[in-house]
């Protein structure tokens, strides 16, 4: 990974098959639980990173993003869809991949596939923040919406927060027959529900996750007791939430960036000096996490470039003991550094 | 390069090896002169463009940057480094690569190196403004500054202008022998200067190109005769600068993209609401080229992204012809797009 060490022409690239061989080599769930200490570890040093905002390309169908960040060390950015529509096709909603770069030099050092490392990176994070948000002997988690991210959200409680049971629910059973097929024979017991009422039925943390819906209300006030822990992961840009706007008055609402999670997560409801609390300050400890037994603790989840950088940082160190990459021939290496032009004429090009 | 006729995980990638192949199988002058038509098609649909500015992370020793946009149809970006240092370590100063999306679906179709391919865009982008604005029957250049962008831009004024001969200088002797001796043979006349005053004596145009200085002096004010057209290519950045105020204030300014340029270009030493020509404007006969023999044009080059849209189109449009590329696994391809899980557990990974 180190520039001394590599040849400086290539880059090393984690394909969608190498990530899928990595996530084998270490098991999915102790991945997770790697991932979400050094999700950790960066929300801990937060006032250090770079926080532009993230770069988006709107049109009719979609987004297209750019979403970059600094430790002053390392940079990375990563490329990231969304075009709900894309289902229709046979294509996904979502595709992702990054960079990691040097910041003395300005030389990437890894590029990666991030379509799986992001839904291993949100779910690492949603577990991260329950962790220290959830009430005390927690073990049954509601998770509405059965789509692509939802196994991996189970796996995260189940590792991270020593979740035992998930109770499903999505509008469309077949989702939830797949979610919990794919749960099976896990170590975990896996309830499949008729509707989000019946999910929420003795769950300590309530995950929603639910696509492609416009300011709908997956969970209505009646439906949310004391003390619960809400990890709403689903309403994540403009004109999109899944909470009724008087549950989020009831609860504390812990942020990743307030000034994205504004525009972007289920606050767009309230009040822009609606009091919120950012997570990295619980983890420092300068803000508190839960305060009671009652409260209803709410994580309006929207995902922010730091985490992927997490995500990029630990897959270039697993990269140490698990060599699955191979090298990209993308950076023009001319002998003299200023002869461009002569390593074409060398090659025989010009 | 269709979504429809190739699988959907792969994204076709130039590597620099390729992208070698590809100059070769096309010809150098003919590249650059293709490209050039490529450039002015965009320019002449200007207003169509999304003119996001660069997104910059500066650091003590360089800068990161990453430069989207978008015509509706098709997205690009390229990321692009700037470390004036490297070259002490052997590494280049600037390095970059670059995709394309389709904006319907936001799946990426083109991955690219695009350190030699920047290099020709920028002479392509600097010959295309010439062509426009050069006195009549221009045959002499003088090119100051004979680093890695030198023989590129002598070969696209050779090419594009009908230059037929370049006069060199730069305060590094053995840059201009280097450029000499790549550019020998190629049906240019050379001539090497021992200081920047020969360089320009019966020059029709003026190309600086210098690096690595802060608010240098590459021209002054009675170095620039009547009817030259100056080309300024290596002032790109806030504080780094190469004429002296008094030509900027004889001159009539082109400039790419005026918000971006007031900052790093040389404009950036005149006041904020100095008239200048944006060159989109002259293609499509909006706004006035050349008036007169005797007036100075000064095209204050920055480089913008459109040119790297235009760049990479062009490349995409010659893969067809010329299947210089591999493909890269980078998009997550589920049977069932909803099924991320689902993928991995089918390979035996989760």
């Amino acid at each position: 990974m180190n520039l001394k060490t590599r040849a400086l022409n290539t880059v090393p690239f984690v394909s969608v098959e190498n990530m899928m061989n990595l996530v084998r080599d270490i098991g999915v769930e102790r991945f997770l639980t790697e991932l979400s200490l050094y999700i950790a570890e960066d929300f801990r040093r937060w006032p250090l990173f770079d926080k532009t905002p993230r770069v988006a390309a709107h049109s009719r169908d979609g987004v297209i993003e750019l979403m970059p960040t600094s430790d002053g060390i390392a940079y990375g950015f990563k490329y990231v869809n969304g075009h709900p529509k894309n289902t229709r096709d046979g294509l996904q909603t979502v595709t992702a991949f990054g960079f990691l770069s040097d910041v003395a030099t300005g030389y990437p050092v890894l590029m990666t596939e991030m379509t799986i490392l992001t839904a291993l990176r949100t779910a690492a994070t949603s577990a991260l923040v329950a962790q220290h948000l959830m009430p005390h002997r927690a073990t049954v988690m509601a998770l509405i919406g059965n789509g692509a991210q939802s196994e991996f959200q189970a796996l995260a409680f189940k590792a991270i927060c020593g979740i035992d049971e998930v109770r499903l629910y999505d509008i469309d059973p077949s989702a939830t027959r797949r979610c919990a097929a794919n749960l099976a024979g896990r170590g975990l017991k896996v309830t499949a529900c008729d509707s989000a009422q019946e999910a929420v039925l003795g769950a300590d943390i309530i995950t929603t996750v639910t696509a492609d819906k416009t300011n709908a209300t997956i969970l209505t006030d009646n439906m949310v007791g004391e003390g619960v822990h809400i990890n709403a992961v689903g309403g994540d840009c403009p004109g999109k939430t899944e909470l009724h706007r008087d549950i989020l008055t009831r609860s504390r609402i812990f942020v990743e960036y307030p000034p994205q999670t504004r525009i972007e997560g289920e606050i767009q409801q309230l009040p822009a000096d609606h009091p919120v609390t950012e997570f990295w300050q619980v983890l420092t400890g300068t803000s508190k996490g839960r305060t009671s037994d009652k409260e209803i603790t709410l994580f309006d989840s929207v995902g922010f470039a730091t985490e992927d950088f997490s995500a990029l940082r630990y897959v270039q160190d697993m990269l140490r003991h698990h060599p699955r990459s191979e090298d990209l021939d993308l950076l023009a290496d001319p002998d003299e550094p200023r002869d461009l032009f002569g390593m074409l004429l060398r090659a025989g090009v010009a």
